[in-house]
């Protein structure tokens, strides 16, 4: 017997079978998965997943997978950092993080592709594919290639080729399209349609895919000694990513893995393209944007799908939403790096941001238990950081000359650090910022939302 | 209790305590770290292994470590996968392989930095350094911002500011040195002489550093059940990762871990800087190489420090060593990359092709359990691959120029494989191909090294 049902329209409530299909016949909705929880509560115990794969599958009675052949590149199951030297800068007493870099081709799509593409051999595709300008395609490359299938990947033409030998050297077959990501998408879906037995990850196989991210509430839960957290900090792009890790935690308290799941969840988008977080912030509907231009590429979705239903989240669960600027995400990067040692893109970056606006400015709680994803890494965009980072000295080869740098590196380090806290003093002296923050931070605990946007409520305060 | 007694030369014997030291100061001979094995048997088991750390800490009882406090970003306890499809194209039966490319920093290097950065942090270091191109500097940056220490990376002046971006990122002081790597590295040795309070990861505490490699024989075990492989096949640059892996095997066999570790080990290195591999080939010493140009630069070691060791490993195991051209080396990629869904560096393709070559020729039989280490990440050497990647075709977004470029692709696979087939065929024809091959293999597993290089043996005979 499966626990698996079928399928079920998220808007109407319409179910079918359990086939290749992603969208409602009747209303155009989107289709979920729709599970047997009884007979996964009878299946699911904290000691067979202990004893499970070292990757997603040993979720595998939480996922809407029955054959026991399973697509396994070793995604997920990633370690949770305690992350005490970020904490510090930010004011957080128990912060960790999960660092989605690690996944076979280096993001978190990983996850919701090793689902795919296993549900796609399960129903007997021939080939796989998806729309994608970089971190899916990379994953769907990847995984059909250790699956044996054929990959198309749709990809807009102003991709260079030096960016995408990733993708290519799985031996996909990469079909640039002449136009943008919209155009490469579009196609691609009306080959889904030409195609039935060809499995597009991102389009007709979609409600099966995006179970894959889930697994993130359940290994952050596990590694928690299956407690919760208090508080996650998720990117968004369409949103769907915030909304299947609301699911996961839900889904634990449903099955009896945790007594009750009572999380805050959080979300970060790029200010330049921000529909949910800008919905969030200044409490209104998710407006689509449509042009924008940010450098944290794998964010920016001017029209989320899962926008409404993201916000929706954001608001049962007390959570709240950041929009860091470009000039904050690439800080944040560097900041996760020289804290914590780990490598992050820009969507990464957004998110450290996103966290550090939520702690300033209250709406996290420094006592709260808080996981924050970083989701995908930053060798894929070193380009962006070229001129952010301090470019090495050159010296010739002797010791006095090495000698010689260091004492002027340290007296430069001296008056910096100085500077720093002259200039933190004057401010605060000038303005009083920081009282100005801790009032408006305990205000906004209670009555979120009253002011808009808050950092410019608080950049009105300062000014 | 401490279960490290302190160190000793591998060259006279001489014993020193447990400090900052690599070097006899009688004989000059390289330092290894001495361990009370009776303290640590009775410390280690299975049992207490398995609930460890999801990181090479897991073997803690066995690292060369006191303290409780380590600076873990995860390195290591990758998924051994099992390499069906890549084992089908070279002839093997049981073919695994370990993915070193989802370490933290992306290459086996994060292992051997967590255990010197552990141990500097042990000593009391107040800074961390190494000489490196690469992989090393970026785990050393990534561990050291982690431990919260300063990071003295000396680089050659000749490394783009785009390729080194990583390192910069953790907020290293990086010290770019006119002139090759050996000036950085003589310059490095120099400044860790110079601030014996600085903990060089590959100079002065190099006898800890190297521990951290043999993890990988232990979760190879480990994750076999607690049995060793009959075969496994490692990347040479200096020779240290393979001997380390040689006494990882040994060392679970003298704790009684495994009954009996019987493992041939073997050696793969590229073509153009092959020193340790032609002396294996070749039954010769190992003559150091001056001028050398490969595609494989994390291997490219012309003078290699465990050269004799190495290749004394490998002859009394009952291993063999392969050099592929670097054309052999890029085919590896590829081939690693469409069969399995791992994209790896030229190091990795290096090994992927010597592996090829030894299955092929009949140094590893078809039927051992064989293991390959696949120790970095494709992502930094996509500049190498540009090349000899398909690139893509473009297209008007519509679906009739999908479905013509579709038939032209597959008329075109059809051409190709027809093609394929019929060559092997007029080859083998020629002149007795196949036959050769498995009489020079049969010939060979009983009387190596009787030929010298035998893959000129084999040109030789087919030409």
């Amino acid at each position: 017997m499966s626990h698996v049902i079928g399928l079920v329209c998220r808007e109407c409530g319409t179910e079918y079978p359990h086939t290749i299909q992603n969208t409602c016949y009747e209303c155009f909705g989107p289709l979920e998965v729709k599970y047997d929880w009884d007979l996964i509560q009878e299946k699911v115990s904290k000691e067979k997943i202990a004893k499970g794969a070292n990757s997603i599958w040993r979720y595998a009675d939480l996922l809407p997978v029955e054959s026991e052949v399973r697509v396994d590149l070793g995604a997920g199951f990633n370690k949770l950092h305690k992350a005490d030297r970020l904490g510090a800068e930010i004011g957080l007493k128990n912060l960790y993080l999960l660092d989605e870099s690690v996944n076979p081709t280096y993001s978190f799509k990983d996850r919701v592709t090793s689902v795919a593409v296993t549900k796609a051999m399960e129903f007997g595709a021939t080939a796989i594919g998806c729309a994608s300008t970089g971190n899916l395609a990379a994953a769907v490359g990847a995984h059909a290639a250790k699956a044996g299938l054929p990959a198309y990947i749709f990809i807009p033409d102003s991709i260079e080729i030096g960016k995408i030998v990733q993708m290519l050297v799985y031996g996909s077959n990469v079909i640039a399209v002449s136009g943008n990501y919209d155009d490469a998408n579009r196609l691609a879906s009306e080959v889904a349609d030409m195609h039935p037995d060809w499995a597009f990850v991102n389009i007709n196989i979609r409600p099966y895919y995006t179970e894959g991210s889930k697994t993130i509430a359940f290994e952050t839960t596990e590694q928690l000694n299956w407690e919760t957290p208090d508080h996650v900090v998720i990117p968004m792009a369409s949103g769907a990513l915030l909304c299947a890790i609301n699911r996961g935690f839900k889904e634990l308290e449903k099955v009896g893995l945790v007594q009750e799941s009572k999380v805050h969840i959080s979300g970060a988008q790029p200010l330049n393209c921000s529909p949910i977080a800008s919905a969030v912030i200044n409490d209104t509907d998710v407006i689509p944007i449509k042009d924008y231009e940010t450098v944290a590429h794998s964010l920016a979705i001017g029209n989320p799908a899962d926008g409404y239903y993201a916000k929706e989240v954001i608001n049962n669960s007390g959570g709240f939403a950041a929009a860091p600027t470009d000039e904050e995400v690439i800080d944040g990067i560097h900041l996760l790096a020289r804290t914590e040692g780990i490598f992050t893109e820009p969507a990464g970056g957004t998110t450290i941001a996103g966290l550090k606006i939520l702690a300033e400015s209250g709406h996290i709680d420094s006592d709260e238990r808080v996981v924050v994803y970083v989701t995908g890494n930053g060798l894929k965009a070193q380009d962006t950081l070229v001129n952010s980072v301090r470019h090495p000295t050159t010296i010739k080869p002797t010791l006095s000359e090495f000698e010689k740098l260091l004492k002027l590196q340290n007296s430069k380090k001296e008056t910096l650090q100085k500077e720093i806290i002259m200039q933190k003093q004057r401010r605060n002296l000038k303005n009083g910022k920081s009282k100005i923050f801790v009032c408006f931070a305990e205000y906004n605990k209670n009555k979120r939302n009253q002011f808009g946007d808050w950092t410019n409520y608080n950049k009105r305060c300062i000014e």
